[in-house]
């Protein structure tokens, strides 16, 4: 069975390596808090008003100011700044708390197009960062894709309609 | 709703801040890279040899040296060290990857037994930074044990059995 990292992998066309060179600079010191947190706003304003009905749809019981911290906190700690998203949420849990959420590969694919839009509009990053990053982004994003798909397995979660055997035996 | 750190932080007892005492100091650089392989040769050992045959089962599908190598390689990166695991592996995503794995309550129990044991066995650990490392372990049990309980939400998931509607509407 492939792994999520070899799905994400494969999916989105960039390599594990590729994808964690963010890990070879510290893309923090570089470009600074307020790079982050105006990456993510343009992100979200995209993305609160996207034309597409169904992708604004995913996010129609988040707050907008929150998914911006949320996310500028979570790549400044990944990124190799403080841990500012850890002392206010604990672990990322990347596909546990994405759960809620319908991660497609349409839905993916239409989350890095607002993002590469976001990443050119911000005129502080710079060209090797932007590669970086985007790379981290598209890797991640097919890797909560893969991660998504583990809901369709319904592990263990017994079936309300069927017999007492839970659903895992029966597939 | 809490929230899954909310509940960790109140079925271990850990607060956020303590659980990630861990942040402010660098364990990596005090410790050393042999001290987490001796501490996760040390606990796995304990684990594969567990007398409790229903903790020991969970790692029927395990192999023992991925284990180790698993979890020293996630502690390294996540107390200070080289992001060895998200070389190897990708991201953490605690929660996605312990989905396989029955984490209840007592399971948590199980394991941070078998990790203070390996802790005060692994002698080059001092005192306060094994007190920060239970505390971060004894929150993150917690935290999976939250994450695990959303496999029984069943969200978006449509049931074999039932009508065409999805199963989180029926809850």
């Amino acid at each position: 069975m492939q792994s999520l990292q070899e799905k994400a992998s494969e999916w989105s066309g960039v390599s594990q390596n590729d994808a964690f060179e963010i890990d070879n600079t510290n893309l923090f010191q570089k470009l600074g808090l307020q790079t982050f947190i105006n990456l993510s706003t343009n992100f979200y304003t995209r993305v609160f008003d996207d034309e597409e009905e169904w992708f604004r749809l995913i996010f129609a019981n988040s707050k907008k100011e929150e998914a911006i911290q949320n996310q500028y906190e979570f790549f400044v700690q990944r990124m190799g700044g403080p841990p500012l998203y850890s002392q206010r949420k604990g672990h990322p849990a990347l596909i546990g708390r994405h759960r809620p959420f319908p991660v497609t590969h349409q839905a993916a694919e239409r989350w890095l197009h607002h993002m590469q839009q976001a990443l050119d509009s911000v005129t502080e990053i710079d060209a090797d960062s932007k590669t970086k990053m985007m790379n981290f982004f598209r890797h991640t994003a097919f890797f909560l894709v893969a991660g998504d798909e583990l809901k369709n397995r319904n592990q263990g979660v017994p079936c309300k309609h069927g017999a007492s055997k839970p659903a895992a035996s029966m597939t």
